[in-house]
């Protein structure tokens, strides 16, 4: 009788622990919002205020909020707003006649977007000059703009100038920007995104939710230029958002940013094409890699999982953000190392070949006798070389987003400089023209 | 009594049984050569008739015998020996002047290496003639060497003429290339290997095993060149083995291959430096993969696991080469025919270059006016363009051994052509000689 008291015992405590057990392991296995009950508070649309969708989820809430200290900087990029022109002297040249070269500044976080673009000496506040800067400007800065297009209009808003809009920016690139509330669905949020898209024969609402994990980046990180008189935020996308298809299209619209002085050239300025990088068929966009998953890891705290968002290079945090996928992180950021140095040194000398050219022209376009023609030539392949070569310089991830296309681009832009250069000298039957290594020459070294 | 009995029977199946699943288990798991009580026979040490060693090694062998029959393309390589100056034709302007211009097909496999060379429209066996082919273009063609090394030393190998070593020429490469008889140990046999190693402070027999799977390789596949009058064959490697270090070698060694015509040019033939390709810190080389674990895959033929001696590219047995280690050879595949088409139109701009750069240096070099110091720079960038296009040409993976430092040498050689064509045009001070592919204007089209 006693035995068989004690083996019910057992059994009953048996059953006890693997119960608890199961429980315990789905619990930790739940995704989080299957565990509140109901949301603590009910969210606006398009809420421009992150500490309002804060209240229901806390942990991406206060890892957002770390996107205004991350003031760490990785080799070639990170979130200290170094400046660009201090480090490469070269791009003071190669911006010259355009904001640009006045002040360029490595991006920082998030939270930091919308004071740095007040606080930028690339702004035009001045209310006498017809070409101040636009409202345009504030399109990626802010979170308030959703509700501001829902509201205005994306060509109302664009019409306006930068500081007629100042009073309405209250909050840094936030939730709305990405998140639909409530729902907390990945949104198209940007009409610039949406009709580039539309134009594409695409609807982004049929999208996977990793396709959005993607394409809402693309919200901002693109290239872009403003349209016609109205500044109309537009994404030269209509052939494909490889830089020879942005190429085919800036030519047929007949667009440019600036005119070079002193050449006369018609130039184009890259923005930030992380999107159009990463999605050419770089070796992780086709491994089904989304943006999120490198920049936004899942983290746990406690049992709670969820992606981080205190968005930043995963140079900083390899262990969390490449662990996801590589065991051996170690490797993976040596990796990174080597790609990175190859496509800064490539980089450097397309920029030597692009300055070389552009003294060149400079002296066939001051020669009254040069031939129009091959001036005009020269000009052009400049304008390309150019291009060509800020796709991948104005890209956040020196090469890595996709290193092979980023090198074969570097060597095309090279090929082209040096192009521009010889055709400049043909312009103006002048073969010393074409000296190599002018930047060095006038810093009085090399 | 009878229930005692039945458990006794079933405790006596249950452990005969374990024993024999754990015997199989433990059978299956042995490599084949502890399996067989001895060696069926005993080999000569470097014996060069490879069906000899087939005797004990049936699976290896009979693989083996494979490379005589794969004449299979892949899109830019295999073992198809189509003709590369055919399929493009500025190749022939490339090489000029030298055997490569006459006769340049893609290689086959290892069986075919002595048939091939034997029959090659580069050798030159005019015994009139001082210039003709000497013997160590044997180096890398036959399993006889190490015997003919160990006999006669690889310094009176290399005094020999091509045609007087002929006769001792009986095999195609085969074991004796990269294998100790009897003990089947992966050894490093030609001597230049193992000096050059030497040279680098580097001891061979210390290498592990997955380090020799990729140095025996090193016995054939690497850059070397033919030294002094004696034409010793000597690698490269003593600053390095990258291409910048080589060419620094090259260039104090004052060494050249052959003049380029109406030039004048002291030019640099790369050979096929897979080796230091792969080794030049590339992806799978860091990653610790070795040439064997891709071009000599692992397979089970019933228990008997083996490394596939016929060598050829993993493009054609993705599923063993590449599957190893991916689980998704369709997207591998994907990535290599991307990564190469990157690198092939990469090369095919940095070949017009040169060929630009070739055309302007004749005409400079035909005017007596020309500056004499401007065109030696000229010549000089000429010959470090060709040399950095040629390390990447030659060698054999379009590129995909090591992808971003390919994409980088063919930047720089692509921007170094240019400047030889620019400096070609000073020193003749006449910019006609700027015209930009020359290549197609000869050819009547583009």
């Amino acid at each position: 009788m006693k035995k068989y008291t004690t083996l019910i015992l057992v059994g009953i405590i048996v059953v006890l622990a693997a119960a608890l057990t199961g429980t315990l392991i789905f619990l930790r296995n739940q995704p989080p919002q299957q565990r509140a009950f109901t949301p603590l508070t009910e969210i606006a649309a398009m809420e421009p205020d992150a500490s309002k969708w804060g209240l229901n989820f806390p942990n991406q809430y206060s890892s957002f909020l770390k996107t205004k200290d991350n003031n760490i900087a990785t080799t070639y990029g990170g979130s200290n707003p170094f400046s660009h022109l201090e480090r490469d002297p070269r791009q003071k040249i190669l911006f010259a006649g355009m904001p640009f070269s006045k002040d360029y500044n490595e991006e920082r976080g998030h939270e930091w977007a919308l004071y740095d673009v007040n606080n930028t000496k690339r702004l035009n506040l001045d209310k006498e000059n017809p070409k101040r800067t636009p409202g345009t400007c504030y399109s990626c800065k802010s979170g308030n703009n959703p509700q501001l297009w829902d509201e205005m209009g994306m060509r109302e808003y664009d019409k306006h100038f930068f500081g007629d809009l100042t009073p309405r920016m209250t909050q840094s690139i936030s939730c709305a920007n990405c998140h639909e509330a409530n729902t907390m669905r990945l949104v198209v949020t940007n009409p610039a995104l949406k009709e580039a898209l539309e134009r594409q024969g695409k609807d982004w609402t049929t999208f996977t939710r990793q396709e959005m994990r993607t394409v809402v980046c693309a919200n901002c990180h693109v290239e872009y230029y403003f349209e016609g008189p109205d500044k109309y935020l537009t994404f030269p996308w209509d052939k494909g958002t490889k830089v020879e298809e942005m190429w085919v299209y800036y030519t047929e619209e007949g667009f440019s940013d600036w005119t070079y002085p002193e050449t006369d050239t018609p130039m184009l300025k890259a923005q930030h094409p992380e999107f159009e990088m990463f999605t050419a068929d770089s070796t992780h966009y086709k491994a089904g890699v989304s943006c999120a998953d490198c920049h936004m890891p899942y983290v746990r705290d406690g049992a709670a999982k969820y992606s981080m968002h205190d968005i930043h290079s995963p140079l900083l945090n390899p262990t969390q953000a490449c662990g996801q996928c590589h065991t051996n992180t170690d490797y993976v950021v040596g990796r990174v190392a080597e790609i990175q140095n190859q496509v800064y040194n490539t980089k450097i000398a397309t920029e030597d070949a692009i300055v070389d050219a552009i003294n060149a022209i400079k002296a066939a376009a001051a020669n009254p006798n040069s031939d129009k023609a091959l001036l005009d030539q020269a000009r052009l392949l400049h304008r390309q070389a150019q291009f060509y070569w800020d796709y991948v310089s104005a890209e956040n991830s020196m090469g890595f987003h996709n290193p092979e296309y980023a090198l074969k681009i570097l060597a095309e832009s090279t090929n082209l400089a040096r192009q521009a250069q010889m055709k400049a000298a043909q312009a103006a039957g002048d073969p010393s023209l074409l000296e190599i290594n002018t930047y060095y020459k006038s810093q009085g070294s090399r």
